[in-house]
């Protein structure tokens, strides 16, 4: 659907909206193509229109004019989500908060901050650093807090620190029916009420919108070490991550990258990494609990084959390996010219299970010729297939969407999830009811309690 | 009302409970009598029947009968829940699940587990202690695990490993109209749909029966070092407190315990301690860090003047050492001969504002005159007043209410919480609203929409 083909309550809305927001409300082509499309292969649909606010109060007046026509509302950060979770499926508007950049309240002595849903985490950890303090949770893309929030997002430090299910402490949700509600306190725990903070983050858009969030922030810890671990198999990294784990080592990051992810890492960004399976890794403590953790793991990664790790203390040292790991996403983009990157999705298992899902999906991939590098955050059990496709080539597509589908049905085999991060969208809705049951009835009847209308993000998560 | 007052249809489904259960099904007076009331001024009201369940389908069975002729269902666990979370306040059967207590899968090499939720906390770690695993979360009393996770429980411990609402990992629940549903994976994060398993953690039985819990385990630190560090004043302690967590460290208890919960231990145990406010504490972690963290509290306490501190390493010792804080709670019963208990409250506030807010609470007891020994578990910012008053004296009664309600009011003025672990129940509802606003309505919803004839747990938490 485009602007010129939206129904009549559509195009009411739009007018109010634009009665509202002036030049800040947009049906260009372009501008609605980059808010209804995600870098996979997943379907992408372009918004009727485009709503770029400001306060909590525009994002209310505008879920008003939209619950009083019925039209679809999709909130959207940075667009860097990957399970089609803002496609305009059922048309609507797009409600950008990026420009609700405002970093509200820093509380430094209880080490919580306040933000509008628009800041970025590298925005915050920008803000924050004069304090000594920062935001753990780095799901790679410099996402918005609000759309980090609204897919429980994590990716490395999560091993430590949580996800954002953990560290979200209070939202402000503007809700189906224009009403604004506060949830949470600036307390570390309460028993009062049901957890509704919860409940929003990871709902990816289809109980409210967000447009305020609360965070737990930390000291920057005294020691900080990083290092790069090279191994003879993708098994022996995983062992070591399973091991790891299991002695209880407070391990920061533990970051597999395999070596298809190495080789293109090199081709990008010009190193010389060896091409085998490798560990990224990082612990945070005091100097000395650093010095130990180090120690500690380095004789757990040298007992399965691990090559000796040349430890990063100083921070432009630590960058530049970081930049590496986060330089995979991009680097892999770049790789396999004349197919398409399908998609980058993900799966969580037990850790004890890590290495056999992974070698399994290894095998998998081979035996169907499939393209598909591996990347991890391992130490949750949590890794990626970076899938990809000549999408002209029907028997290639089927045979990506035979390893894809089974790639799930192996985790939840093995008591994981179809998802450790990435969420469910409009992509892997097929996936939910296999993992959650009859559970699912439950969040449906949620979301029909709180959006009866269904105008929030129609099409995506748990919602009709 | 009682089982001969009961309505007809109450009358009906005990008939059919009896069917079910045999003599498993009681209506004795004073079965019931226990089954109604907590240990505090909350009101009790027996339920019209109890019955002791052995499964999840019992319960299943029990909540289609209750819900067919319309009757409450309340779920009882060890009945330790301190707001009258079990009273049965529109009558119903008392669902006991204290013989559910089979420990159903121990996965230590992911160190996760699964058990009834009849489980007792102390139960689970005898069973553990073998594997070198444990379960942290410590309310004081023994109480079931499903208790535990329906009042999102928490206590001492929790400063370092989370409350209830962060080590459930899933839930087996029975809704409100016998469906059974299982939430969550063995995974230990996820973005797959709504977080069901937050939800139900904290909602006090008005969602549903919890009948199976999933947990997070730990395994037992290397290191353990406790000690108990007396102190000049109170506030000293909170600020002692406050400069422990905003440094980092690491600690796993720190527990504030007044000077009268000390007279009162002194009494009740037969010990010697010095009369005035101490912290009692423990580190965990390998045996280097354990004595690093040490010292560094060691230098805080000092500077507060604290009195030099006798760490205890030994298990024997830190047992010891926990049985005098945990004695406080019967202790304090015994005290105060000639008046009663009234209740043992709690708050929590951030913690850059606990010494002001315990300071400002000894304050106003002083003032009006109200007895209110302080225990708290104080690393969160949360704190206990044990409030006392002879009940046939009319203005005391209103003095204590008084204390008791500005206590609150002085919490949440601090963006605090009117109950950092005993819950809502029937005790604190007028204080959900005053706490959070419309977000009630929101929790409302939900309740009505899971349990439209309002039948789990009705009168308590966010439920009508």
């Amino acid at each position: 659907m485009n602007s010129s083909t939206a129904s009549a309550n559509t195009l009411r809305a739009i007018d109010a909206a634009r009665n509202l927001l002036g030049d800040r409300l947009s049906t260009a082509p372009a501008v609605r193509e980059q808010h209804g499309k995600d870098l996979t292969w997943n379907v992408g649909v372009p918004p009727d229109a485009v709503a770029f606010v400001h306060s909590t109060e525009e994002v209310q007046a505008l879920v008003k004019i939209c619950a009083a026509e019925s039209v679809p509302v999709i909130a959207f950060g940075t667009g860097t989500s990957l399970e089609g979770h803002f496609a305009a499926v059922k048309g609507g508007i797009c409600i950008d908060i990026s420009a609700m950049n405002t970093i509200l309240e820093v509380n430094a002595e209880d080490q919580d901050v306040r933000v509008q849903a628009g800041v970025t985490r590298k925005q915050l950890n920008t803000h924050l650093r004069d304090q000594g303090l920062f935001f753990p949770i780095d799901p790679g893309a410099d996402a918005s807090l609000g759309g980090m929030a609204a897919t429980r997002a994590s990716g490395t430090n999560a091993v430590r620190y949580g996800t954002m299910r953990d560290n979200v402490m209070g939202l402000t949700v503007v809700l189906a029916d224009g009403k604004i509600i506060k949830t949470g306190t600036r307390a570390r725990k309460s028993s009062a009420g049901y957890d509704l903070t919860r409940l929003f983050v990871g709902s990816e858009g289809t109980l409210g919108v967000i447009t305020e969030v609360a965070l737990k922030l930390y000291g920057i810890p005294e020691g900080i070490s990083a290092g790069i671990c090279a191994f003879p198999s993708i098994e022996a990294c995983c062992l070591v991550a399973i091991e790891t784990i299991q002695l209880g080592i407070p391990i920061a990051r533990i970051e597999l990258v395999d070596a298809e992810h190495i080789r293109a890492i090199n081709t990008y960004s010009k190193l010389s990494m060896p091409e085998v399976p490798t560990l990224f890794v990082e612990f945070h403590g005091t100097k000395a609990g650093v010095a130990e953790q180090s120690t500690l793991f380095s004789e757990i990664a040298s007992s399965h084959g691990g090559t000796e790790i040349n430890w990063a203390t100083q921070e432009e040292d630590r960058l530049k390996l970081w930049q590496a790991r986060h330089d995979a996403f991009w680097a892999t983009k770049a790789m396999k010219p004349g197919k398409e990157e399908a998609i980058a999705t993900d799966v969580c298992v037990p850790i004890s299970r890590l290495a056999e899902c992974v070698v399994a999906t290894q095998q998998d991939l081979a035996a169907h010729q499939v393209y598909g590098p591996i990347i991890g955050h391992v130490g949750d059990g949590n890794f990626h297939v970076v899938l990809f496709c000549d999408r002209s080539n029907a028997d290639e597509v089927a045979r990506v969407k035979g390893v894809y589908q089974r790639l799930i049905e192996r985790a939840l085999a093995m008591g994981g999830t179809c998802t450790g991060e990435h969420g469910i969208g409009s992509g892997k809705r097929d996936y939910l009811r296999l993992e959650h049951g009859d559970a699912v009835e439950t969040m449906r009847a949620i979301k029909t309690a709180l959006d009866p209308k269904n105008i929030m993000n129609p099409g995506k998560n748990a919602g009709p």
